[in-house]
C-alpha cells in the first residue's frame, strides 16, 4: 500500500511532517553508541489531536511511531530502528496546571524539567527527579527516569501521578486519580511508566510536586577507596540519616572534571551528599554523617555551606558525563547501569574496578549509591570492533553479577536496544506477560517496534 | 462434567480440603454488610505446590477460586459470589528471609502483620503499612491496603518490592528484581498489586521495611470543627512537616471509643498525630505542629511524651471501627472510603457530616487526612431496606463528589463487590484496558470472578 502522506499533511499542517535529511537524521539517534537510523518522516505533535491523527495514520499503514523528545535516552530508545514515524514531542511544551496546594503538576510531555523547575520555584515549589540531561518530562516518564534525588523521593514511577496514554487503537485513556492514593482498579500508571513508548503514547502527565526544603546542605566526602566510600552509604541509610542525594564520584571522573570543569576536586573517591531540612536537623544530620564516615575511613569530610558553592558541587556532578564525552571528541558514550541490593554495592563496584583495568576502559565510576545503582560511563569507538567488545564484555560482567544476587540490568536508564538480551535473564516468564500485554495493546506492533520485550 | 474431588483431595492430602458446613461458613464472609455465599469447599494451601494444583483444578472445570487471608475484607473481597473454593493462605505464614541490611523480607501470603512486626523488632526494623485489621499480607497487597503511616511511608504498592505469582495458566512468574529501583521491563507488580486476587494468586511477598525511628512522639490536638481540623493539616503539610501519621477522629468516634475502650478523650474533633526520627528533630516538629494547629484554631494541643501514653493513643485509634461495631451488637458494618485531593478535604468532610446528620446515620468519620482519605463509618441492618438505602445514599453522594473533584471511589479498602459500580465512572475508557488484561491473564474468569472489573 503506498503510503499517503498528503494526507497527513493535511490534517496536521504542512509544517508538522518533515522529510527534511537533517530534521531526520537528528531524529535517528540519541546520546548513546547505538547505531543511527533514520526515520521515514518526522511529525512535529502540537496537540492530542495531532498525536491521533498520526496513531490513525501510523496504525492504517502499519507502520512504526517512535515518541522523540530530547532525544537524551542512553540506550537507544528513541531511534527508529525500523523507520516509520519519529513523533517529535517538544512543541508540546505547555505546562497546563499547577495545585499547589495539592502538590500537583500538569504538563505536556515536551515540557523540560529544568523549564518545568524554572516554573515551579516562584511557588516554593520543585520537582525532583533529576536525570543528567535536561530531558523532556515525556521521556523520563516513558523510561522510568531517575537521579541524584532517588535516594529521597523516588524516580518517575513513584512521582508521575497520572496520565493521559493515547493507545494504539486510537483511545484515549485517563490512568488513576489525583488523590494521592488509591485502591480502584487496577494500577495502569505504573504499567505505561517506563514502557518506552511500546505501549501509548502520553500526551498529558500529572506529576507529584514537593515544597523546596527550608535549607540544603551538601557534604564532599574523600576516600582512599571506593569500598570504604560504598561502606559508609550503608552505614548512613542503616541509621536513617535522611539523605537527599548521596553520589559516588569516582578518581578518574574527578580528575575529568577537574580538567574539563576548571574544578579543583581532590583527585580521589568522594562521596558527594546533600541534606535538606529545616536548620537544626540538617546540623544534626550532617554531624552524624562526618561521624560515620570518618569511622569507615574518611579523609577528608567538608561540609559545603554556602549556597552558591552547594550548586556548584552540583553543577560538577550533572556534568560529569558530559565532561567525559568532551574528553574524548570522536567517540560514542556508552554507560552500564546495573542497580544491586545495597549489601551487594561492594562488591559489584569491586568488580567494576577490575573489569576497568584489565580491560583498559577509558571512563569512570559514578553511582547513586543509595539506590545500589551505579554507571561506568565508558568511551568507546563503534567502529573499532575490539574497543566495542571491550565495553560489552564490562557490561555483560555486571548485569551477569546483578542478575545473581537479584539486582536488575538497569537501575534508571531503561531497555531501549541495550539490554534487552537481559530481560529473559532477568524476568524469566514474567516476560512472556510482559510480551503479552504488548500484544494485546498494540497487536500492530507499531508502537516503538523492537524494543524492550522485542528481541 | 462432575467435579473430581476425590483428585484433589490425593494430591493435596484430605486435610487440606474441607466441605464442612463451619468451615465453608466461615469463608462465605468477610467483616462487611455484603451477603455471604458459600463456597462449595474450602482449600487450606500449605505451599507453592498446593496453590499450582489447586490452580490446575481449578482451571480444568474452570470453577473460581477465591484467595482468602484473615477474611478482614470490606467491601466483600473474599465472599465466594459464584461458590467454587476458597482459598485459605492463612497457613503459608512462614517468614521466608530477612535481610536486614537491604532493608527486604520476603514472606508467605498468609502471614499476619503483626507477627511480621514481632519478628522483625529484635532486628530494629519494622513493616510499616497498618490498616486497621491484622490482615495478612497477602490480603494487604491483594488490595493495596495502606493506614495511619501512608502518610509518611506509603501504602502497599509503595512497600511491595516483589512478588511470585500462580496465573491462572498455571505459570509462576517473579516480577521486579530486589534493587531499590528498576527501569528494566514492565512493572508488573504494581499490576497485581491491588488487584483482588482477580488476575493471580501470590505465593511469595517481598517488601520493603525500615528501620524502627529513635524516636516517636504523639500529640492530640482537639479542635472545635472537623474543617479547622482538616486546615491544620493541610497547613502542616504545607510547611513540610515530617508526619508520621496525621488521623482524625470525630466527635461521634470519640464518644464510642470512650465508652468502650475506656478513656477519657476530650468528646471533641480531633487529631492524632505522631512524629519520628531524633529527638531534636522530633521536639522541633512537634513545636512547629503546635503552633501551626494554633493558628488554625486549636482547642488544646497535648504532646504525649510518654511511650505507653502514646501506644494507648494509637491503641485507641486502631480500635475505633471495632469499638463501633460492639456498639450495636446484630448490626453490620459499612464504610465510605472516598480519597480527594487534600484541597477539597474540607469540603468531602463537610458534605460528609451534612448527610450525617441528614439521614440520621450511626456512626462516625475516621480519616487518614494526611492523604485526603476518610472513612464514615457506619453501622447497618441489612435486612432493613430503608437503613440500607440511607447508607448507600451517603455512599453515593461522597462518591460523586470525589469523583467530581479528581478523587478516587476507594483510598485503601479496595472494589470487591461494594465499588464495582463506580469504577465505568471513575476510569472512564481505562476500565475498558483493565477488562482486557483481565481476560488475557484469565481468560475462563476463575479468579476471584464478580470483583473489581466486572460489574
Amino acid at each position: 500500500m503506498n503510503i499517503d502522506w498528503v494526507w497527513l499533511q493535511n490534517q496536521l499542517g504542512r509544517d508538522k511532517v518533515s522529510f527534511n535529511e537533517s530534521v531526520r537524521s537528528t531524529h535517528a539517534q540519541d546520546e548513546s553508541y547505538h547505531s543511527p537510523h533514520l526515520p521515514d518522516a518526522v511529525v512535529f505533535a502540537e496537540s492530542l489531536s495531532d498525536i491521533c491523527h498520526t496513531m490513525e495514520f501510523a496504525r492504517q499503514y502499519s507502520i512504526p511511531i517512535v515518541a522523540f523528545g530530547a532525544g537524551s535516552s542512553l540506550e537507544g530508545h528513541v531511534i527508529p530502528i525500523k523507520g516509520g514515524i519519529s513523533l517529535d514531542l517538544t512543541r508540546m511544551n505547555r505546562i497546563l496546571e499547577v495545585r499547589p496546594d495539592d502538590f500537583l503538576v500538569c504538563v505536556e510531555p515536551g515540557v523540560t524539567r529544568q523549564a518545568l523547575n524554572d516554573y515551579l520555584r516562584p511557588f516554593g515549589l520543585f520537582f525532583p527527579v533529576d536525570p543528567g540531561a535536561d530531558a523532556t518530562i515525556g521521556g523520563m516518564a516513558a523510561t522510568n527516569a531517575s537521579g541524584t534525588t532517588t535516594v529521597r523521593y523516588g524516580g518517575m514511577k513513584n512521582n508521575v501521578q497520572a496520565l493521559e496514554v493515547v493507545l494504539a487503537n486510537g483511545q484515549i485513556i485517563h490512568t488513576n486519580s489525583l488523590a494521592a492514593k488509591s485502591s480502584s482498579g487496577y494500577h495502569l500508571t505504573e504499567l505505561f511508566v517506563g514502557s518506552e513508548g511500546t505501549l501509548g503514547i502520553f500526551s498529558k502527565i500529572w506529576l507529584r510536586i514537593y515544597g523546596i526544603p527550608e535549607q540544603n546542605m551538601a557534604a564532599a566526602a574523600e576516600f582512599s577507596s571506593v569500598q570504604s566510600a560504598v561502606k559508609t552509604v550503608c552505614s548512613l541509610i542503616g541509621t536513617g540519616v535522611l539523605l537527599t542525594r548521596c553520589e559516588l564520584v569516582s578518581q578518574q571522573y574527578l580528575e575529568i572534571i577537574n580538567r574539563q570543569l576548571g574544578t579543583a576536586y581532590t583527585e580521589t573517591p568522594t562521596l558527594f551528599l546533600e541534606f535538606s531540612g529545616t536548620s537544626s536537623s540538617i546540623l544534626a544530620d550532617v554531624k552524624l554523617a562526618e561521624t560515620i564516615a570518618l569511622e569507615e575511613g574518611c579523609l577528608k569530610f567538608t561540609a559545603v555551606r554556602i549556597e552558591e558553592e552547594r550548586r556548584k558541587l552540583w553543577t560538577a556532578r550533572h556534568n560529569a558525563a558530559y565532561a567525559l564525552m568532551r574528553s574524548y571528541p570522536g567517540l560514542s558514550h556508552m554507560s552500564t547501569d546495573v542497580c544491586v541490593p545495597i549489601s551487594k554495592l561492594p562488591e559489584a563496584i569491586s568488580l567494576a574496578e577490575e573489569w576497568i583495568r584489565r580491560l583498559q576502559i577509558r571512563g569512570g565510576i559514578l553511582g547513586h549509591v543509595g539506590d545500589g545503582n551505579f554507571h561506568v560511563s565508558l568511551m568507546v569507538n563503534p567502529n573499532d570492533k575490539e574497543d566495542l567488545q571491550h565495553a560489552q564484555e564490562l557490561s555483560h560482567h555486571l548485569v551477569d553479577f546483578a542478575l545473581s544476587v537479584g539486582g536488575t540490568c538497569t537501575g534508571e536508564h531503561g531497555v531501549g536496544l541495550g539490554k534487552r538480551a537481559y530481560q529473559k535473564a532477568e524476568h524469566g516468564t514474567a516476560l512472556e506477560v510482559m510480551r503479552e500485554i504488548k500484544r494485546l495493546l498494540d497487536p500492530l506492533d507499531i508502537l516503538n517496534p523492537g524494543k524492550l520485550v522485542d528481541d
